[in-house]
Order: C-alpha cells, then structure tokens, then sequence
C-alpha cells in the first residue's frame, strides 16, 4: 500500500519557471544538472510555457503560483532576453525561500508579498558548471546555483551582495471615481483571461475596495460583486459571477480567479477566442455603488 | 555508478490526469501543494492534455494507463466542468489503490476493473487549504486529500461516508449480427484513432468474440484477426495489421492497440489528419466469418 | 528551510527521450512501470517532442544534453518506428552510463563520446512486463530494463550478448577550401535553428579550425568569428555573433549555441519563421581568411 510514512523529512525543493517549451532538452537539462549536485532534490515545473521573453508574464505567474510552493523552495526563474550582456546572475534570500534568476525584474511582484533578506551576485566560479556559455545560464549558472543552495551551501558562498535590484514596471491600475482601469496579464490554457485588477497591487489604499472578493469574511465591504460591471472591447459583463457554471454553457462571465485577480471566462468554452483579446488589452471595472 | 538500491523502501506515489494544460502553473501548483504535505511523494503526470471538460476522454485515458501505476497509487483526476456547483468532492479507496476527484463520473471506466471499499465526501476542513476558492478544487481540495492519504491519513477521516457515484455514461459498442459499433473516444500524438470496441467494455459477454485480439492465448477463438474488416467514413480497411509496419509507409491500417482497443493508425503518418475524423466519429468492425 | 544535506546518498536516475508527446498517457505510464520496479528512482524527462519517428534529431538532442546528466544515469530512448518489426531491443552500459532503447540508431551520436562495454538483447522474460504489445515496447520492454538496472540488476541479466549495432548516417557537414557545407539538425522553441556543423563531429582533423568557436581558450585558432559568413537559403549573415544581443531586436545573427553547434537565431524573434527554413534545409560557413 501507498503511504504509511511516519516521519516525513525535509526535502529541498525547487521550482522552475521558464519560456524555454518542452520542445527540447533545456529543461531536462537544467534538471540534470540539478541533480548532478543535489541527486534527491524534489524539483516542480510551474510551466515553461511563459511567452519567449515575456518577463511580466512569468513575474504574474510566479506571484499566482508562490503562496502554494513548500516553504523554503528555491525557485529558479529563466526568461532572459538579455542573457549574455550585462545582466547580472542573483540569488535572492527571503523571509519565505530562496531565488535564483537573472536581474531583470523577474521577481519583482512575489516581493511585493516578502522581505528580502539577502541579495548575492553569482560570480563564485565553483558553484558554477566549469565552461559557462553565452547563452544557457540557466544552465551554466542558476541550476547549479540553485542545487548547490538545496545541497546546503550557504548563500553568501555563492558570490558578493549586490545592492540593487532591477524592478518591473507594475501593469496598468488606474482608480477613477468608481471605475478601475487595467489590462489582460495572461491567457490561460482555457482562454480565461486574467487582468491586473487584483492581488497583486492590493496593498495600494485605493484597493480595500476590492478586499471583499478576495475574502468574503473581511470587515470592510465598499463593491459588492452584484454591483458591479466588467467592460472589455465592446462586451460588458455584468454582475461578477462567483463559479463558471453562474452563466450558462457558452455564455461570457467575469470572476475573481483562484489567485484574487479578476479574471474573464467563458463557461464551457474560450473566452480569449471569443472575445478577440491579447495580452495587453485593456479592462474597465465599474462600481455602480457603494 | 547508478543503481546498487538493496532496499527500496515504499515510496507513495501520486499519479496526476487533468485538462489543465502546461501553459500555466496550475499544475505546478497542485505539486507545490503534495509536496508541502507529503515531500517526498513521487508524482506521476499521466496527462495533462485531456480536452478542456472531456470527462468521458480522461476516463478512457485512465482506465488505459490504470494497470501499470504502482499499486496502492493515488490516482488525482481533475477534469471538473462543474467545479464551484453542488457535485460533490470524492476519495474513493479500492483493492487497488486510491482516486481523489469531482464525482463525475471520471472514475466509471476503471472501476470496473476492480472493487470499490470505501467512499467519502472531502469536508474535512484540516485536510483542505484553509481558503477554498470557487474555481480550483483541484488546489485546494484534491492535492490536499491526496497527500494527506499518502502522508498515512486514514481515508475515513477526509470526510462522511458518501453513498452514491456518478456513473458516466459508456461510449457506443453495439452488437449486431457480424458487426459491432464503435466510436472514437480518443486521438493519440500521433494521429492515431482509438475506438470504443474493445476491453473497456469486454466483461460484455457478446465481447468474448473480441478476446482473442487481447489475448493470442485465450481459448475460445470466433474472430480471426485477417477475417475482419473496419470501416471508418468510406474507407474499409481489412484485414487487421498486428504492427504499424505491417503495411508500407503511408498506409492506413487497424490493429488492437497496447491497450487492449481497436485502433487505426497510418504507418509513419497521422490518421486523424489523413481521415479527417474527430472525436466520437461512428467506427464500425466487420466479422466475415466464424 | 530547505536543504541543508549533509550526506547525498546515491540516488537512481533515469533520463528519457520518446517522440510520444505528453497529450496521452504513454509517458506517464512508462513512468508508472518505471516506479513499480524501482521506486524512488529519479525520472528526468530530456523531452517528448521528438517529431514523429524522427531518429536523427533525437540522437542529435541526446547529444547535446548528455553531459549535463548525473553520472551513471540510465537513458531511455524510444523513437522507434520499426516497434513489432525485426530491429531488436537492447541495452548498452559505456564508460558514462546506461543506455536502452530500440536498435536503430538513436544512440550513434552519443557513442562518438564514449566507450561502448557492453551491449545486450533484451530478451529475459522477468525483466519485461508479462505481456508484451507488438506496439509499445517502452512501456513492455525499455521501462522495465532501465528500472531493473536502476534497481541494481546486471546488465548481463538482462539478455545474452548483442553484437553489432545499428549505426547511423552522419548528418552532412562537407569541408571545402574555405567553405563548410552542412543543413538544420533541429529547430527550437524559440525557432533557433541548429546546424550539423559543430561539436557531434568535431574530432574530424579538418574541424580542429573550429575548436576556438567552442572553447575560446584553446590554442589553436584557424578562423575567427569575425571573419566567417554564414549563409543560408539567400541569407548571408556576418560576422559570427557571441550572444543574441549582439545584434538589434528582430535582426538575424549566428554564434556557437550552448552545445558547441552553429545556430541561426533571431534577436527576440523566431529565425525558423523569419527564413522559412525546416529541418534538413542546407547551410554553408564561409572563412574568409585564416
């Protein structure tokens, strides 16, 4: 039989996230090298499906995906365009795990959420692969780095402090009197559209607005989702639903998503074929009331 | 060197079948989930490609890799169009192993192949996230459920007994005369088409015609494999191949599959571009003699 | 926290390559034989995306990935289009690690890297499954054999002795004055295209001109980046490059990828969508002066 364990141990866990695809072997490579140094490592995919070079998306992503990794885990996140320039290589220490990437604002939204604690550029050259190419440091420098962080080496070991982190420009979220102003952040597998309405800036006053369809139990309700409507192109969606099936198969609804943003569906089918949108476009909350 | 194990000790292991797709970093997020709970689980991805709310594909997909899982696996299946409406999330212990999933009928096919002991409802706060959302079960119920089953969690304490499944409704197998009619229930990587004639229906006692395809040992021997024909849209293909080279490069030809279903695939090419068939498509299989 | 290891202990690692895709369970299911027999085995996938029945490119992907696995790791290679037909099923045991698949090939390339020390016939029943389907020999045959070495069974244990192996044709690269004629080996998920003209056949006297392209600290430097041409279909694209940033966003360039071959990629685009070039496509190095 499954399970009957007793005394589970810790395991060191590391999370990939990447535009590489599953097309080639750049994946099972970095895994490779991973367990080359730390052979028990547990490793998770979050997807490798990021768009090439879209550093905002995987940044959404990875904010989506970070509250439900095991605590500790090292994430190693690879979406690069400048790979080979002067970007630097880091590892970051957190009150909450550990992050391995290159500098160019990759982590900026999960950081929203912690402390940094500890920030090193990854320059030591024997926690490195010996040749280090121009073109797979995700290779040659942050699956090592990562796997030697899981293996217990300390991370000031891994080269000297780096002072100042590159940060991502936030998506658009804009307060209007009784209207929010933002944009389609991702497309799913399913065609649900996600916006920048949501979690990821609801530290932001204006934003308590929104806390109620985050969590149904917070004290200070201002919109209720009956209230409200979603416009997006031509298409106004209104109320808010709380499941896909609130309309009928076929039919346009717009939610809180399973990560606090305010997310676009269609039940039963795509709403990102529906409705004709990219990544980019433009979305309208409108509070009818308080 | 590799290897050298001299005492492999029980592992458990999770196996994973959703339509969630690879795009995204849900089902990265339902390992960062297991793992948290239960860290050294082997998680097994058995396909996350199902089409989006085709339950009746991901029972096929199941009752077809079902065999060769570890035993004791716990099998987590989330293809949920009803996820968020009154359907029920289920664990379900048999002589086999577990399945954790909506009911909805994902699990009709496999169990017929084996002996239900035990089924509960998952209501037991501790063993879910502490927020569940409206739209992702899968989350915050099922991987949670399940690696609390391989941590060693009794199933009886996930939740109440519960008393009915959700049967699905079996794909078309008539029989008739010298004919039996089928329909295509799956199409593979390659092209090829997998039929609903075949073991998932084979306890069917008209169906022991069919053993000898499954089973060259088997006693009773009706249909010979070269006194058949298929037909499928206007083409006849006869008489039953055994191996995809049984015929020349490009050429259309049936054969019963590695498991255990008939099956028609073009030799190097693609059947379901070459046919232009899609899912549910009527197939039909010729007996010419006893 | 995670990590802090204080003794690795060696773990099991099996490396696989199929041209199956992940839309079906014929990976998943590998896996699950895979963990029956050894159950806490290390499982990399190097890819599924092999194009169909395409043996060359995934012994050319196997090359460039090999280095980077964990010593002794035990590869599973199933691009078999002749599954059922006559070829035979082996394993091979090097001086770097285990090897199992159809012989037919696959492994050719790697091999000019290592030493082969044996090779068997997997034909002993108790290391197959009980029964064996005439079309998926990677879940009846390979699967097994990897998992039962893993698990510490002698490769002689396996099957009697297997003496000569399928070798397959190199891919062209023709030295000619100051010219090099080669063709696309693969193309990646960016659309970066990988010619036949680098390090799979880099031990030919003539390609020593190319080593500095490889590593920059050898002594013996013929030709340098800055004096060759590439050209392809009507495109001429010169000098070499050395990172993809090199050139402006949407420019064309080359440069010696991360596996030691030379790639024609564009900067932030998709080179095989900007040349409409598919794999097999001829492609020419001019020196222009040693």
């Amino acid at each position: 039989m499954n399970g009957m364990i007793t005394k589970p141990q810790t395991v060191p866990t590391i999370a990939l996230i990447t535009d590489f695809g599953l097309q080639d072997s750049y994946v099972g490579v970095m895994k490779g090298v991973i367990l080359s140094i730390c052979p028990h490592a547990q490793i998770i995919d979050l997807t490798h499906a990021i768009q090439p070079q879209n550093v905002r998306q995987a940044a959404y992503v990875l904010l989506s995906a970070y509250d439900y990794l095991p605590p500790g885990t090292i994430v190693v996140a690879v979406v690069d365009p400048g790979v080979g320039s002067a970007r630097k290589s880091i590892a970051i220490k957190t009150d909450r795990g550990y992050f391995v990437g290159p500098d160019n604002g990759l982590f900026s939204y999960v950081f929203k959420h912690m402390t940094i604690q500890q920030v090193v550029a990854l320059q030591t050259p024997k926690y490195r692969l010996d040749q280090v190419s121009q073109t797979f440091h995700g290779r040659d420098i942050f699956s090592p780095a990562a796997a030697h962080l899981a293996a217990g080496v300390p991370i000031e070991e891994l080269g000297p402090s780096h002072a100042k982190l590159i940060e991502l420009e936030m998506p658009r979220l804009e307060f209007n009197n009784n209207t929010i102003h933002g944009e389609i952040l991702h497309i799913d597998h399913f065609g649900n559209l996600t916006t920048s309405i949501g979690r990821l800036q609801w530290s932001a006053d204006d934003f308590l607005e929104l806390v109620p369809f985050f969590d149904p139990l917070a004290e200070k309700i201002y919109i209720r989702p009956e209230s409200c409507a979603v416009q997006i192109g031509d298409t106004i969606i209104e109320p808010l639903g709380l499941t896909f099936s609130s309309v009928r198969e076929g039919e346009v609804l717009a939610l809180i998503n399973s990560a606090g943003h305010l997310e676009i569906a269609v039940n039963h089918g795509n709403a990102a074929h529906r409705l004709g949108v990219t990544i980019g476009a433009p979305v309208v909350l409108h509070a009818k009331g308080k």
